[in-house]
């Protein structure tokens, strides 16, 4: 942030509270007692703070764009299913309306930063997609500063002034879960994605806690990254461990599939030897054989969610979009699971 | 185009020539007599012709992004592994850079025109990359008007002023069908792409010659959509044939992976009762089981050459950017072809 202006943190400091209390404030979110609102306010004017040369409520939007920085590798394109379905789905929203999504792949840090700052820049974009969210997401601070619109995939866990398309991965985990628990299975592994995503350690958490429900500790946690080639080497793992489990619990289609390919070919048999689930319904799950038995997230719907409320805010006078909550993911039973009894 | 300035057609017709020649023309390309780009440049300057406001070598590159209109159902981003693969080659250019990628999916007609004009429009992108070439493209005309730089993927059938990344897709098919001759295959199916498309046209013109070149008919050919579901549908129905098909040659690995299930799950074998081959090599075709013959075309590679192609046209001093030439699609033989003998 340039040294010229006042930033959220001065604000924060003068006014005596939190940085995220400052973009609630400067946002017009509710959720703040009113005396702390003026304080804010106050704080701000005498500081001279103005959010950039974009205060969404006094321009007509004119980029006529939506932007997302994928904070990735730019492999992750093909390697994970969830973005170009979900970039699907906001094209689908987007294409009617003449739209453009401007895609910038970045590497973390000062690249991210950048890469949100040119998206600021010239009005190049009328608002933000916040995917990925991290443990203490410094973009909610940076996009607020920056005075672009966003909307986050699912809540930060930061305060955030931005609506929230939000899908519960939570229930659809569990449910594997205790489908393989009432197969008779007792020794489940994971096969987790990098835990510095919010959603990963969800998925990862909602694993441990069905396991504990039912009384039951996990054989096993690898943490991947989400691969095909990730998947492998986990299963490998998992398949070498003295006590084999015999259900293995993917946070993704692909590291499914892939770890199944590798158990059928090291000579077991799916669902017979080992059990299998995935994360996504990815279109080849069904396909696959046996059928992969997973959670179907709907990704391009919450692509199409996304791009709505951020259109909505965008065309919007100023005031708070609701967040919105889409049906939770949910198990999709095929055939790479059955009962232990019958292997 | 508006009224009000002359196109391409009108200094075609007034130097006698066709559009092809004045877009090579106009844009420095070679291939022309001298006496003909005169007579081409004569007129042009006659009818006050001028490429737009974005004539390429006269303005510095300043929008720092690119752009790419995909003609196509915005499912096509999921359902067809080529897109995201290709954009993750262009973003592992652009990323360094500081480039980001402006993706528009529009509808066939008005829509795509309308696409492209917005990205030329207040210099929203510095070039953009065409892709999923038609017969009789009207693009190359349409962009040579708005005097925007493209590379298109693969030759264009129309002439064109653009330099030309390109992947052959021909010997891998070819060497696809003669594996399987090989094999002792004589009844060998294809599943085609959507025709419009002269890559999937290349691919069915492959198998076609092929298996001439060998002697033999095509025992059927389906023309399907690229998605696991055509891919299926069309599997269901060769399968269903009086004189069943002992091979089936798809054009792409998502028909395949599917239609591979689909044989599977209507008990058949595979390499055993069907052999099976896809194109793409995607991520997942080396770990289903068995593994997926295919044809490895690398789009990630494929976006790479096109983006550092488009940059340099770009970046350059408005002399020809040479074509690139891929190295063409080749055969990845995996398990699930097989000698018809061991059925």
């Amino acid at each position: 942030m340039s040294k010229e202006r006042p930033t959220i943190a001065d604000v924060a400091t003068r006014a005596g509270v939190s940085k995220g209390a400052v973009s609630f404030a400067l946002n017009g979110r509710p959720g703040l007692a009113q005396t702390t609102v003026d304080r804010i306010l106050a704080a701000a004017d005498e500081l001279g703070w103005r959010p950039s040369n974009r205060a969404r409520s006094l321009s007509v939007s004119k980029a006529f764009a939506l932007g997302l920085v994928i904070t990735r590798d730019p492999g992750v394109l093909s390697s994970d299913p969830f973005f170009p379905a979900f970039i699907g789905g906001v094209e689908s929203v987007l294409a009617p309306r003449g739209q453009a999504l401007v895609l910038q792949v970045v590497a973390p840090g000062e690249g991210e930063e950048a890469g949100y700052r040119r998206l600021a820049q010239d009005g190049r974009v009328d608002g933000v997609f916040l995917s990925d969210l991290r443990h203490n997401d410094p973009r909610i601070d940076l996009l607020t500063s920056l005075g672009l619109p966003a909307v986050t995939l699912n809540r930060p866990e930061v305060p955030s002034p931005f609506p929230a398309v939000c899908l519960d991965d939570r229930p659809g985990t569990i449910a594997v879960v205790q489908h393989l628990v009432e197969l008779g299975h007792r020794r489940i592994a994971h096969v987790a994605g990098p835990q510095d995503f919010v959603h990963a350690t969800a998925r990862t958490e909602a694993f441990v806690s069905a396991l504990a429900e039912a009384g039951l500790q996990p054989a096993a946690i690898e943490t991947s990254d989400f691969t095909a080639i990730g998947g492998i080497e986990s299963t490998k793992r998992l398949l070498a461990l003295p006590d084999r489990p015999t259900a293995i619990v993917y946070a993704n289609d692909r590291m499914a599939i892939a770890g199944m390919g590798a158990a059928q070919q090291a000579g077991l048999r799916i669902p017979d030897d080992l059990s299998v689930a995935g994360f996504d319904d990815s279109e080849l799950a069904e396909f696959v054989h046996p059928g992969l038995t997973t959670v179907r997230a709907d990704p391009h719907a919450f692509g199409e969610a996304a791009a709505r409320t951020l259109n909505q805010l965008i065309d919007g006078d100023g005031s708070a979009v609701p967040d919105v909550e889409l049906p939770p993911a949910r198990l999709i039973i095929r055939r790479s699971t059955a009962n232990l009894e019958d292997s």
